[in-house]
């Protein structure tokens, strides 16, 4: 088991290397928006989301010939997900003033080059996601539903809607279903669709691509519970960030409505179901297996 | 002439019609996040780009079995073109309080929801630009190429970079060419993107791309000419917003720097150019003259 982790945190910091390899080169003008852009994607985020596509990739065995596309849907969605901190942490929303143990983007320069950070994330994300096209019709086809499938997930009916719903709910008490509706959206939607770019782009079949995405569903739901428990239990040295904040701003969260062992018991249930949904897949997806296992023992 | 600007008006609003029917479709749940982004979008804007988008393709006689695609495109670029006024307008912007006649988007809802509106409305609008995908490879390939050029053109080295020298230069004086640069970006990429990809979705060859190009980048900076006089001498009943924001904020215009009489001549000069780039056109651009024309004359 100790082995077993020594392996993930290899496997972890290699593909971070290799995604923030990657992130870095669609930067090359010192222009002050790109500076705030790279600040907020450049400050040690752990690359949930990417890690996910690559590893969904790598447990089809996609084709090498596609991994590059891969890895652009991997940044596109690391760009997305950055996008989405620098809006959530303004004043006018969650109005946080540390992220990832620096100051957020707004502290670090202001309110309005952090909006337009944000934009200008969102708007390289499909930018990157479009790029390099092949000629061959079946790629263009599958580049095509990666671009519709991350657009739907990040937009109205996905994770901003999710942020809409969880402002709109502070102070307020939720149901367990109202609850899981939020993270669905919030953080669950993003999550499930970087296993299914990961999957698509490596040809994975309906049924894998069906248990991919039944795995990050679960994955997902978890990994919010774990971030709720942390909230309260973690060490705000080890995360970089403030804990306490859910209660203090009254948020409904796991912990709040179900009490924290409760909450605890469905993380590791929802892990057990993540793991079940990919048991027929063989050892290439065993990274898969191992993050899974690590969401709920994290420390940040 | 009369007879002339009778058959744009006309033609214009046809256009208008047809469009706002296509953008009405997208919307079907009544979620607040829904509502504001419809709030914004369907506030009756002229819908400059995507008739544009829309005149370039009739203009290069594109085939209308790929007129979806230009009407797909013409929305998208107008949610793209709404998602940043309602950032603009923002109080970390320019806060403003009215714009087509109504309160602004936060202002009617509030800060956290018009951050949120605009983000979906950029989202969704590729979300539009990726749907429906043919299994035609030619087609799929300029549908990647649609999306690579307006995100570019909507990106950190295009409009949200223009935004960003504007928000920047508040009180500062600029050059002509400096001015030039930024209104390029900030409203002439998204102008000339419209041209562009009606222009390739109705298969032009390159010539034709080219001189459209060429049109749009003229008109662009003279649309931008023509409002930065109307703020100074327009009707704010007819504008539907206030005059005279310009001087307060102590922005740089073209009437600031060149005054007003040199800034018409400008103006004049530019819509000769973009009437003299599509000159070999035949009358199926008749609508693109008239609405050259029609920029320099117009009163909102």
């Amino acid at each position: 088991m100790i082995n077993k982790m020594f392996e993930l945190s290899i496997y972890l910091e290699t593909r971070r290397v290799e995604i923030d390899r990657a992130l870095q080169k669609f930067f090359e003008k010192g222009s002050m928006l790109e500076k705030a852009m790279r600040y907020s994607l450049m400050a040690g985020g752990k690359r949930v989301r990417p890690i996910l596509c690559l590893a969904a990739f790598d447990a089809v065995n996609g084709d090498p010939a596609h991994f590059d596309m891969a890895l652009n849907t991997a940044c596109a969605l690391e760009m997305i997900h950055t996008y989405s901190l620098i809006h959530d942490d303004l004043p006018a929303m969650d109005n946080d003033d540390v992220r990832r143990g620096k100051p957020t983007c707004h502290k670090a320069f202001n309110d309005a080059t952090a909006i337009l950070a944000g934009d200008a994330l969102l708007t390289t994300a499909f930018e990157v996601l479009a790029s390099e096209s092949s000629l061959d019709g079946n790629t263009l086809f599958t580049q095509l539903e990666v671009i519709r499938a991350i657009s739907r997930a990040a937009g109205f009916q996905g994770m901003i809607e999710g942020q809409m719903i969880d402002i709109s709910s502070e102070k307020k008490i939720l149901t367990s279903d109202e609850l899981k509706n939020l993270h669905a959206l919030k953080t669950g939607a993003l999550i499930k669709v970087s296993l299914y770019t990961g999957a698509i782009i490596g040809n994975a079949n309906k049924d894998q691509i069906e248990n991919l995405c039944e795995y990050g569903a679960n994955i997902g739901l978890a990994f919010q519970l774990a971030d709720d428990i942390l909230n309260i239990e973690g060490d705000p040295e080890v995360m970089g960030k403030a804990v306490g904040t859910d209660s203090a701003l009254k948020k409904s969260t796991y912990p709040s409505i179900l009490g924290i062992d409760k909450s605890r018991a469905l993380a590791v249930k929802l892990i057990d179901s993540a793991l079940h949904a990919i048991d027929n897949f063989d050892n290439k997806s065993d990274p898969l297996r191992s993050i899974a296992r690590y969401i709920i023992s994290r420390k940040k």
